[in-house]
């Protein structure tokens, strides 16, 4: 009798948990979930149409682009996910019902329709568990040589939603520990350049804090999660513009709250 | 700016989990995620009695002693959790509404009441994740080293729920895989000394094969989930008995499948 590990990631498929400047000696860590619109090869197209697979239910468009950016700008350490929510959402725990969506916004996702649970399962294993279990560890290695952690998880979110235009150009997003977000949200305060809110487009109550809540709150780590619009960043300059305000606005805050 | 990870546990708890037997040789690998009632030193008694403290709303009586009578007759490696299911139920993803329960059967559960997210998530990162994560890396170095796994989760149930006595004596609990159990189930058939059930008193429905549903069924290894009614084995030699009859069924069902 001989077993296998699960074979849902296979050998055309990279590692799931992608890491840039491991080394990066700044307080901050940034995160991006919804980094990547790539599919484990096994899961094919779900069924979709190369629309909906290039569109927001599958990425954060210029998510990662602006993480990279802002990584450089803050000498920090970034940690993505190389695949597709649509595979599964590493901004949810295993349990919850977005954890796989078979409808997401305006699109039926017949890749994820009456999934059995050894199906659910193995994405779980293949993708959310070694994920968030490196974040752990990297945040765990990171106080054991001296080296504090601030937990920014960054997305984007789509400038028209279920056929409404939305008007938030940046979100500030938090869950039980507001401190780096209240921070970061007066030092916008005034600012002409972009319309920066609190918990918008969405907040904690739609289980979007899942990461934050999962490292940052139990261990007191200062902790925000920024969304941008991804019109803002659909081209690199719009991207490097969008970065730079934000790198500004986190090393200010982070300024702020040191004294 | 200094940070330290969750202190949920204390220097005054042991480690959440327990191995037993890590150089067993033989294909099972057991798991007792209900094995014991104590609570984390921060957690006090959660405002319950000691009546309810070793109720089996705190922990699966007996059960950890059967597992342990099994690993000795098939040589089989033991992982067990060392916290009450109160405190987090291991068995459960940190997602699901179960895992932290603030009533159980007939008791309220005071210090389970209104947590914040950080609270449930300081108890799932001290708890769940370790314990799961062990249980997978465990799976993992079996198949390094060239060792098959066949996952069992041992329970026991209270003899009287919401005041109903239970005839079933013994349970053999599937998910999907049904191999295992289909065979334990046939071996039993007929045999004098137990009431043995499919799928009783609880089944796949109610969310108990969370732990083989995450490690065994994505991976394709056997697995099947045994409930002992706890009046069964409230004593010693009880205990003796029926992991004498679990032992001998499980290791004739693993002979037939084998064949």
């Amino acid at each position: 009798m001989t077993f296998v590990p699960t074979d849902f990631l296979t050998s055309e498929d990279e590692s799931p948990v992608a890491i840039e400047r491991a080394d990066a000696v700044g307080d901050v860590l940034l995160v991006c979930e919804h980094a990547s619109r790539r599919l484990p090869s096994r899961l094919g197209t779900l069924g979709l149409s190369q629309e909906a697979l290039s569109s927001h239910i599958a990425w954060d468009p210029g998510a990662l682009a602006v993480a990279r950016l802002m990584a450089e700008g803050l000498d920090a350490c970034l940690i993505y996910q190389r695949f597709s929510r649509l595979a599964f959402d590493c901004n949810r725990p295993p349990g919850a019902p977005g954890a796989i969506r078979d409808v997401s916004e305006v699109f039926r996702v017949p890749g994820n329709e009456n999934l059995s649970e050894t199906e659910k399962a193995a994405r779980a294993q293949a993708l959310y568990y070694p994920f968030q279990d490196r974040i752990g560890a990297e945040i765990k290695d990171r106080h054991a040589r001296g080296q504090a952690t601030v937990l920014v998880t960054v997305h984007s979110f789509t400038p028209v939603y279920y056929g409404t235009p939305r008007a938030v150009e940046i979100g500030i997003l938090h869950d039980e520990d507001s401190r780096l977000a209240d921070r970061m949200l007066a030092a916008a305060d005034g600012n002409k350049q972009y319309r920066v809110e609190r918990n918008e487009p969405y907040g904690p109550a739609d289980g979007v804090t899942h990461t934050l809540v999962l490292h940052a709150l139990p261990a007191g780590l200062l902790n925000v999660m920024i969304e941008v619009r991804n019109d803002l960043i659909d081209t690199e300059a719009g991207q490097r513009i969008v970065a730079g305000f934000l790198t500004e606005l986190l090393a200010k805050s982070l300024r702020d709250i040191q004294r």
